[in-house]
C-alpha cells in the first residue's frame, strides 16, 4: 500500500514538473508567437463585409481575370494545394516561368507586405501585380475593366460591395474585393490550440521541435502571428548558399530599395502550412523541408544540424498545418457578347 | 353584376384554354425531353458511393494529375463557368491549343458517349484521355499512378473507395472516381420546373422558344435529357457552314469509324447550360448564341430564321441554365519526398 501510494506520488510530482515544463515553454512561445484569431481581421481602408468577400472570391476563382482565359489567382495560389502552386516557379502566360516561388495566399492577411521583396505594401497592392504582369496573367486594367463590365452579374457584385459608389466597378475595389475574400483563408492550427493551453494538441517531438525552433534562433526570423513574414533578412547571413538556391541574379529587397544594404534581402518566408507548400525558397529549388532546415540553420545560424535536430524542427513545422474555412466553388456570370475575347497570344513587353 | 359575371367566366375560359394550351405543350416535351432526375444516377459497373464521389472530386481539382502541375481537370471543365474554359480551343501543355472545344462536364453522365466524336462510351474512359493527351495534361500512367502512390492521404482514400480491392490505385480506379464525382455534377434549370408541371417556370418567350425548338426540327438531334447528346449527325446536313465554322481538316465520327458515311459526323451537342458555354461548335469559333442557333438553322434544316425566331430559340436555351449542386472546393494531400516533380518540358511525340 505505502509502495502504491508514494509511486501515485511520484506519477503526480513527475505531472506537474511536466506541466510546469510545458506551461513556460508555452510562456516563451507565447513571447514570440501569437495565436491566429476566430475572426476574420479588420484590413486598413477596406471594411469586410459578406457581399465583398463573395465577389472578392468570384474574381480569386475566374479565369478570365487573365488575358488568356487560362489563369485564375487559384492557379498560382491554389487553395486546394495550401495556397501556392508547388512548382519552383510558376507557369504563367505563353507558358513562361514567373521569377520567383510563389507564396501561398493563406494567411497572408498577416504578413508585414506582401511578395517575397514586400514590394507591396498589402494584399490589395498585390493583387493588382500578377494580373498585370506579362509572365503572369498578361491582362491590361483596361482589359479586365472592360471584362468585368460586360457581365452584368459582375456590375451587380461590385454594387453591392461597394454599395454607395457612383462607379463602383474599378481596378482599386477589384483588388479590395479580392484582399476582403483573402482575409478570411485563416487557417488554425494544433499549434495555435497548444498556444490557447490544449497541452494535447502537440506531440512531444513538436515539442521538442519547436523548442529547437525557439533555441537554435530560428524564431528570431520567423516569428509572429505568421512564424515569419514580419521582416526583412540577408538570405545567408552567416554563409550564402550556393546559387543553385540562391540565383546571383535575383538581389531580392535590393530590387525594392535601391540599398545596397538589401542584397540578397528577402522577407522572412511565413511557416504556416509549410508542410504543404514545397518547393522552398524564393529560387523553389529545395524540395525537402528538411534540407530546407538544414540550409536555413547554416546559412543564417552558422549550426549544422543533425539529422534528429532537423526532423524534430519539421515535426514542429508539421504543428504549422492548419485547416481552411469550407470554400464553395463559385459560380461565376456567364459571359455576354460584349465580354473581351481571351487572347493566349504573347506579346513582348 | 351581369356583365361582370359574364367578364369572369370569359377569363376562366381563357385561363383554361391557356392551360390546356400548356398542357398540350408539356405533354409533346414530355414526348421528346426528360427531366434531369433529383438523385446522382446509376453508372455502368461502378457503383457510386460517397468515398469515391470525395475522392474523384480530389483528382477532378488536382493539377498534380498534369506532367506540369498546371492543368486539372477542372482546368478545361471549369465547374464555376459551365463546365467548359469558354475558349475556342483548350490551351494545354507548353501552351499547346487542343484540337476540339471543350465540351461541358456538367450533367455529361447523361450523354449516350463522350467527346464530340464520341470515341469514349462513358465518363470513365472519357478521363482517361485528357490527362495523356500530349497536348492537355501531358501525363503518362506511370507517372500518374507514380504521384498518387506518393501520397499516404491518396491511397487511404483510394482504399475507402474501393475497399476489399487489393491494389486499389490503378488508372482504371482513377477514372472511376472522376466518373463518379462528375455524376454529381447535375443542373435542374427552369426547363425541368416546367416539365416538372410548375407552369410558371418559364416565361411565354422562352415556352415559345420552345414551341419553334420542336416544330422546326432543332429537337429531332437535341432531344432526351440533355438536350442532346444521344446521336451523331453530320454537321452541314443541308448546307455545309463555312470553314470558319467547320474546319476542313476535322472530320469528326470518320476518325472513329473509318466510315464515309461518317465525314464531318458529330455527337449532337448537348444544350444543357449552353447559355454558359460559348464558344460554340467543335471549332469553337462562334461566340453568340443567336448565331450559332442561326448556322444550326440553316446548315441542319434548311430554315433562315428571322431575328425574332432566332431570339426566342435562345430565349428557350437560357431556360437550360440550371443549378449546380454546391461544391466545397477540395484540400488535396501534400506531397512528399517520393512526389514525382512537375515539368514543363514539351515532349514531341
Amino acid at each position: 500500500m505505502k509502495l502504491k501510494a508514494s509511486l501515485i506520488q511520484a506519477t503526480a510530482i513527475a505531472l506537474v514538473a511536466a506541466s510546469a515544463q510545458a506551461n513556460e515553454l508555452r510562456e516563451e512561445a507565447l513571447d514570440t508567437f501569437l495565436p491566429l484569431p476566430s475572426t476574420v481581421p479588420a484590413v486598413k481602408d477596406n471594411p469586410i463585409t459578406p457581399e465583398k468577400i463573395a465577389l472578392g472570391k468570384a474574381l480569386f476563382f475566374d479565369p478570365r481575370m487573365s488575358a488568356s482565359g487560362v489563369f485564375s489567382c487559384n492557379s498560382c495560389h491554389n487553395l486546394a494545394t495550401g495556397g501556392d502552386d508547388n512548382l519552383e516557379t510558376s507557369i504563367g502566360h505563353g507558358w513562361q516561368r514567373g521569377p520567383r516561388n510563389s507564396p501561398t495566399a493563406l494567411n497572408s492577411v498577416f504578413n508585414e507586405a506582401q511578395f517575397w521583396d514586400g514590394r507591396a505594401a498589402d494584399l490589395a497592392e498585390q493583387a493588382k501585380g500578377p494580373v498585370q504582369a506579362g509572365v503572369e496573367m498578361a491582362n491590361t486594367q483596361e482589359n479586365l475593366l472592360a471584362t468585368l463590365n460586360s457581365m452584368p452579374q459582375y456590375v451587380e457584385w461590385f454594387g453591392d460591395a461597394f454599395e454607395g459608389e457612383n462607379d463602383p466597378v474599378t481596378f482599386d475595389n477589384f483588388a479590395k474585393a479580392i484582399e476582403a475574400f483573402e482575409a478570411t483563408l485563416i487557417t488554425p492550427a494544433p499549434f495555435d490550440a497548444w498556444l490557447n493551453g490544449d497541452d494535447d494538441a502537440m506531440t512531444p517531438e513538436q515539442l521538442a521541435g519547436l523548442s529547437q525552433f525557439m533555441d537554435l534562433g530560428c524564431a528570431a526570423c520567423h516569428s509572429g502571428i505568421n512564424v515569419g513574414g514580419s521582416g526583412y533578412y540577408p538570405f545567408g547571413l552567416i554563409e550564402k548558399p550556393g546559387a543553385d538556391v540562391l540565383p546571383v541574379g535575383d538581389k531580392g529587397r535590393f530590387a525594392v530599395t535601391a540599398t545596397v544594404d538589401d542584397e540578397y534581402v528577402f522577407r522572412a518566408a511565413p511557416l504556416r502550412n509549410v508542410a504543404q507548400t514545397a518547393p522552398y525558397f524564393h529560387s523553389g529549388k529545395v524540395w525537402d523541408l528538411k534540407v530546407a532546415v538544414q540550409i536555413m540553420a547554416e546559412s543564417q545560424l552558422g549550426e549544422e544540424l543533425t539529422d534528429e535536430d532537423a526532423t524534430q524542427i519539421v515535426a514542429f513545422l508539421d504543428s504549422l498545418t492548419g485547416a481552411l474555412p469550407p470554400v464553395t466553388y463559385p459560380v461565376l456570370p456567364a459571359e455576354t457578347a460584349a465580354t473581351p475575347r481571351p487572347s493566349g497570344e504573347i506579346i513582348a513587353e
